[in-house]
């Protein structure tokens, strides 16, 4: 393994890929693959790209990578979304033009799923997002889809988390109502040679100038990603975002947050572990027996539980 | 607090309010409160009732209080969900028509906060649906949205779930692929005199006829909840569903895990809250300083934080 590593660590994809699995897999070996990869993280620019089934989040995300390689940068691509050509869902040609991406150099594209049907980021999308940004990917790319917990927890990967309108698709202000709005650091209005985009484009700003007490002000891009059109922009965008990032308050109060946080995640996996250990050889049957026949209410069998392996 | 709880059980209204409140601002005596209720639980039927917005479940439930009225049921709702017209998100007619259940004698109506902006029930919506239960309502509906993680939470709540979908919208297929097909045990085929609603009927029921493992075949029912057509059929669905339950293994199994669930729930919280205190009191800002600058990592720092509260 540490042979396997090393190399990752010089960018060789193939075991940079047997790393992400081994992570993924949550085998007893990602503990040690993530202690040892975590040094040589903090460098890459891990952008989140969100947005609706529709919004043509592939379609940019395949300019995007062009762009950013035309730049001379590496990137890494993880796809969360169950509707994105890299996990299988979309239209055979969309999927075909963006997993020609895999052959560049310097590019390296992974698909995962989900916790759950319904969103929530696994674990294993994080721990591989470290994995592409300690093997030396300049931009880590990760793409949700634009509904439930993904939205969420992205920004706990994300330093910059993009976010893609559609004109017509009547789901602009129902996102923004939904909470994203607050996540977005950047606007693209994608299908912009569409009808109605300019309306789209004026709504948001409207909303974002409303919304004065943030140090950075999220630009609102018209991109037309099916020909290219404002996606070099759109990488200025998020380039200028990780630069206020890196020489403001507000960025080392992100930073913090989210050490912060990994933290915290990796504890309550572990305590979950603990607990359902715990649950299995201390807990019987007849304890679901006298919850169902209300003899025992959850809140004191949780505190016996608890007071068998915990000590304050 | 114990006269409240007292009135509550005998099903004062306000004494219900003041208990839901107490248990919703987590206060410290949500547990002592819930400690005393839980005894009393275990009578009601908990439905959970999901679907997109604008798919007419306010006017379903509506309508479905009428007629479970009409049948001498007593009824609690609780809805999470934002667009609802409980929560304030409806249109004023929609809102005003609702509300008027609260002035019904029997009928307990509640509005409550999602965790987060995006979704997820809060551990407040499952304590107040104890409540109505064990202050004697015979039905509690707990209406959420249909996406994200109240999807997956609603099935630690309800004993049955009701899916409102409706043709027209084109979300039909897409939300069986996200999952939710798997938890609902009717299928309410709202606005079903709309083009299409037979051609929702027969596709659900098509997937459903693909599942042949299960023991419980979910009914797809349609309705037009404006003027109540089906109401009567789906509340008879979702009793038969009950009794079915009632009477089967799939019932216990299901009965078990949620009491398993309920533990592990309150478990979770409780160890959340020690390894909260545990960081701020034994880990300082040096900590942040270390992950930030790679010379440790989040692994060997929950590491060190799980040893110092917890005996294996």
């Amino acid at each position: 393994m540490d042979r396997i590593i090393e190399r990752a660590l010089k960018g060789d994809p193939r075991s940079i890929a047997r790393l992400i699995t081994a992570v993924e897999s949550e085998n007893d070996r990602a503990k040690e693959i993530m202690q040892k990869i975590y040094p040589h993280t903090g460098k890459a620019h891990m952008i989140g790209v969100t947005g609706s089934p529709g919004a043509g989040k592939s379609t940019f995300l395949d300019k995007l990578i062009s762009s950013l390689m035309v730049s001379g940068l590496t990137v890494g691509v993880i796809a969360v979304d169950p509707s994105s050509p890299f996990t299988g869902g979309a239209v055979l040609g969309d999927r075909l033009r963006m997993q020609q991406h895999s052959l560049d150099p310097g590019v390296f594209i992974r698909s995962m799923g989900t916790r759950g049907s319904l969103g929530g980021l696994s674990r294993g999308t994080y721990e591989a997002a470290l994995i592409l940004d300690a093997c030396g990917k300049d931009i880590v790319l990760i793409e949700t889809v634009g509904v439930g917990q993904s939205e969420i927890d992205i920004v706990k990967i994300a330093d910059t988390v993009a976010l893609l309108l559609v004109p017509g698709m009547g789901d602009d202000i129902q996102i923004m109502k939904a909470g994203i709005m607050e996540i977005a650091d950047v606007f693209i209005v994608n299908k912009a040679d569409r009808d109605g985009s300019e309306r789209v484009v004026r709504e948001v700003n409207i909303m974002l100038d409303l919304q004065t007490e943030k140090d950075w002000r999220p630009p609102v891009i018209p991109t037309v990603a099916e020909s290219g059109e404002g996606v070099a922009l759109a990488a200025g965008a998020l380039s200028e975002h990780r630069e206020f990032l890196a020489s403001s308050d507000e960025g080392r109060r992100r930073k913090y947050r989210r050490l912060r946080l990994e933290v915290e995640e990796i504890l309550k996996r572990e305590i979950a572990k603990i607990a359902e250990e715990a649950w299995d050889s201390r807990i019987g049957g007849d304890v679901l027996e006298d919850l169902a026949s209300r003899r025992k209410d959850p809140y004191t069998v949780a505190d016996e539980l608890l007071s068998k392996f915990i000590s304050r």
